[in-house]
């Protein structure tokens, strides 16, 4: 591991002093640091952050450097996966290459950790699953890939998918994904019993896309909160989306909040600008570990997101209504340590002890970085430089 | 006025051709022009489209290149009202040298044409409307900018604010100004006849500022239709925000829309990520002239907002749930071409006698454009170029 003097950085916008890594852990925090012999970096005097955590993304989804695509579809949920499904080989959606384009990418913008869900389906087995292993093992120390296996087709509905989760999870993955129990896979039970039975077998978190409106994405929520307390997988369940928690009676959302907290299970948003979202302020009052994520970038699905979770941030505190300087700072704590908290990354910070996995930012103050529009200075993994002015040290495919 | 010769660009996303100015004015648009002595630029195979067009914003508020204001506050409108009033002076905010900044930055964007709203207010009388009006006469030519006489604080709850509205018609503003004339004013029919003689004395359109949520909101929208149909001000009368129209049933927003478009009223939106927004797709398919802002930017409001009309373009598209090309397309239609027709700027085209006022893309495709993050090549107002690469050929002060 590397050591390394970063000179010159604001932590977390308190005042200027020096970091000391060793091994590729933060050794030192103070003024006037000396190291002979080591590297030294100059952070002239920008602002320094835990590294940036995408905690929902999709890095086998994106056509990120190719031509555009002008095929994407109008419709509903299901419209949108059976043309993904339909279209990623006539398209050349080569995953490894395309997930390697989208994970530089986010180096370059300053994300150390990334949570991606990863489709598996009887059409492709477990070949976009292949492409993203080769992924993570060619950007080891760089970043770090959590691969949830993501029945993205459904479950229930397509006899064969779940021996697939259960050869995605022997492969490599990570998490056992799920997806719309009721609206989408038509056998909450079955689908739940399933991925939690799934989630034992391997001794694995689980990660629900749950997009159900109102009282029926209430209802499987619920048939989540059970599970997880019966089988004992309290702090091992997260939820993405909750579009549910925006959508019932604010005395049924307190509720629920409560008792999400109460089982530590993690939410993580999108900021969805189109639809219902949790709000961030309230999640994080109940004591709820929220992590935010971009989702799908420029794929078959839509032509929007950028692979920058600085943007993401603004995207969701522009949908929260953040407006003073408490709340942009309680944003891109969400983006950066309780993110990395949400995703099971513990002690993700600017403190002596923890991984020197740190972004630099541009900006008066930590407020300031959150809306300013500027390449991140540097960015620090494990101690190593891989990112310096918005540009990974790397070349994407 | 200039001529131009502009090579190599794609107008509206069509094969490669060239477009002639003579006069500020587009004489040619055809393969191979030639013509002795005139100035050339190379368009690089850049697209072409009408300039986009600002269609709401406050140009009298912004700190953009000022030091970070950590002032914000929560809190309803008044309390933000209230904060901005308060706060101008002791922050600095010279009006004249910050709507410099921020229609500048607008040119560096490729905009030709601004509405402004303008703060007139009983505390401020014409000082910040003065500012406003020296920006736009040291940028006549570079970029057109409408002025709107904006009563802030309200007209009923503050006398005095009225005679100071007449006063800044008759000292350049363009267009009487209103608000929330039942939340905010108190008085929805004295507000409304005082604004509508006002709009008739000088001979003048009205835009109306209108937050007001639900059925309170549709109720004010009506009694701007009677007025505007009792006093014959078809295609002079513009609402801006119009959250009800998203808000009331479905059929009571289709009965709205369709007496909106008869009456020949625009209505400006700026896809408010934290507010409900109505239907670009379902105004443009009424009939309705529609053109899009990017309202406040980095203001003692709010921290958010970029002086580009593509970023804002791209807000809007999401909060629409825009997907496909077609509606890629419309949407930057609406940033340009519709949005100048919204604002009373008729014949906006890249169409041989039109205004040269022209700004080029990057991309592939005009739905491309919209999404890629990437500077103007070139902008061109009355057939001279006013901004290269993102940069507005004139210094900001
Ligand atoms: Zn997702
Ligand atoms: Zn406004």
């Amino acid at each position: 591991m590397t050591d390394l003097l970063l000179k010159n950085i604001r932590p977390m916008g308190r005042e200027t002093a020096d970091i000391l890594i060793r091994d590729g852990k933060i050794a030192e925090i103070g003024a006037g640091l000396d190291a002979p012999g080591v590297v030294v970096e100059d952070g002239q005097n920008a602002l320094v952050i835990p590294g940036l955590v995408e905690a929902h993304t999709h890095l086998d989804k994106t056509t990120w450097g190719m031509p555009w695509y002008a095929g994407r579809k109008g419709g509903v949920l299901q419209d949108l996966i059976d043309n993904e499904r339909n279209e990623r080989v006539p398209l050349g959606l080569d995953v490894h290459r395309q997930s390697m384009r989208h994970a530089i990418a986010l180096i370059g913008t300053g994300t150390t950790h990334i949570r991606t869900h990863v489709d598996i389906d009887t059409d492709h087995g477990l070949s976009l699953l292949e492409g993203v292993l080769k992924t993570r093992e060619a950007l080891a120390g760089m970043i770090d890939i959590q691969i949830v296996a993501f029945p993205q087709s459904g479950l229930m509905v397509r006899p064969g998918t779940l021996e697939l989760l259960d050869a995605a999870m022997a492969a490599g993955a990570d998490i056992v994904g799920g997806l719309d129990p009721s609206s989408m896979d038509r056998d909450p039970k079955g689908q739940l019993d399933a991925i939690f039975a799934l989630a034992q077998k391997h001794d694995a978190p689980i990660d629900i896309h749950l997009h159900e409106p109102g009282e029926l994405g209430a209802f499987t929520m619920e048939l989540i909160l059970e599970r997880t307390q019966a089988l004992g997988m309290q702090g091992r369940v997260g939820v993405s989306h909750a579009f549910h928690l925006a959508m019932v009676p604010p005395a049924r959302i307190e509720a629920l909040m409560e008792r999400i907290a109460a089982l530590d299970v993690s939410i993580y948003s999108t900021g969805h600008p189109s639809a219902n979202v949790p709000s961030l302020k309230a999640m994080r009052a109940a004591g709820i570990r929220v992590g935010i994520g971009c989702d799908g970038i420029r794929d078959t699905w839509g032509p929007w997101g950028e692979p920058d979770m600085m943007h993401r941030a603004r995207i969701v505190g522009m949908k929260n209504g953040f407006r003073r300087d408490e709340e942009l700072e309680l944003l891109l704590d969400t983006a950066s340590g309780a993110g990395a908290a949400s995703i099971g990354v513990a002690g993700h910070a600017v403190a002596v002890g923890s991984a020197a996995d740190l972004t630099l930012l541009a900006g008066e103050t930590l407020a300031h970085a959150v809306v300013l529009q500027e390449p991140r200075p540097l960015v620090i993994k494990g101690g190593a430089v891989v990112a310096r002015a918005g540009h990974a040290v790397i070349e994407a495919p």
